[in-house]
């Protein structure tokens, strides 16, 4: 008996999951085979749902069901004069849970990294200049993750803005080497207090 | 912006897999987001496929395509005198990549707990002694887990097979490729018991 064809599948593709070994796909893999069909069909109409009904907001790049811009562009009662530049949509949701950042985002999808050879070009940097010179953008507070890349990222960022708008950086409340995806609702918080002009 | 509905079903969904907190389940939506369409494609067919396709062999209990019994039950290359006995499918699989049993299997589907409170009465074990009596077994190998569950699950099986075939439990003692002074006292005590002339 080897593996079924199709549960070498559902295998093959829990594997592409981050942090997801092979054998931790298996589990997973018969996991669903023992779930409850209910559980099942809602496992298959998430994804289907996922796959369907959501894309990048033409804006910013953050997710949404919405079929133009999403919740936040659209939102007259947040503040259309700060944007808050991360490297990943789930930073942006990691701010969003410490409620106290109210402004939008902008979602660069990646950041530049000397040692994998990532340049600034795959990056949405130019609709960032495009945002802040046409919608007359106060503040752009820089909030890639506290590594050398994002580092490296944002001063890259920082420069091309010089003169257009504020740049700020998130405070060194974040330890370093950390990834801002993890950080608690707290330390985010007084990261955002801590910023400073760069 | 709270999670988009579509992405917290799907992060709830991942979250009823073992092993997999929310912390987890979230990072593995997003990245199921940030997975190419044709590799999100494959996942939700990998699911259909597994949730349609796939059902219980009525038989012995192990998952299979086929529209009727599973390959291992009507593989006229196996022995059919010999059946050996798991709670669980994934342990089936864990013997057939030994590569050198050839009987058959019969998956209980659970153990009995008696610190769970789970009887015997949810197990497959009519099935068994229906197989047992009517196609002549000569020998039921036991082969639950060596844990306090597993041994009484065995010993109730074993007792019910009494007189009907030969019953017999896996060898206790050190993993291959352990090391001695790692081994914990009960599994050494299990190798000093079961210790064989050379």
């Amino acid at each position: 008996m080897k593996e079924l064809n199709s549960i070498q599948a559902l295998i093959d593709s829990f594997s592409k999951l981050p942090g997801v070994g092979v054998k931790s796909a298996e589990r997973m893999a018969y996991a669903v085979l023992a779930f409850k069909q209910e559980d099942r069909d809602e496992f298959v109409k998430a994804m289907n749902d996922v796959s369907q009904k959501i894309h990048r907001c033409p804006t910013c790049g953050l997710y949404t069901e919405n079929p133009g811009e999403c919740e936040i562009c659209i939102d007259e009662g947040r503040d259309h004069k700060i944007i808050c530049v991360v490297s990943d949509v789930k930073d942006a949701l990691a701010i969003e849970k410490m409620n106290s950042f109210h402004g939008l985002y902008h979602v660069l999808g990646g950041v530049i990294s000397a040692t994998k050879g990532i340049g600034a070009e795959g990056l949405a940097i130019d609709g960032l200049l495009k945002r802040v010179k046409e919608n007359g953008i106060e503040e752009v507070i820089l909030a890639t993750n506290p590594t050398l890349d994002g580092e490296t990222t944002a001063l890259f960022v920082a420069k091309l803005l010089e003169g257009k708008a504020n740049v700020t950086r998130l405070g060194y409340g974040l330890p370093m080497g950390s990834s801002l995806d993890y950080a608690d609702s707290l330390t985010l918080s007084k990261a955002f207090e801590g910023r400073k002009k760069i």
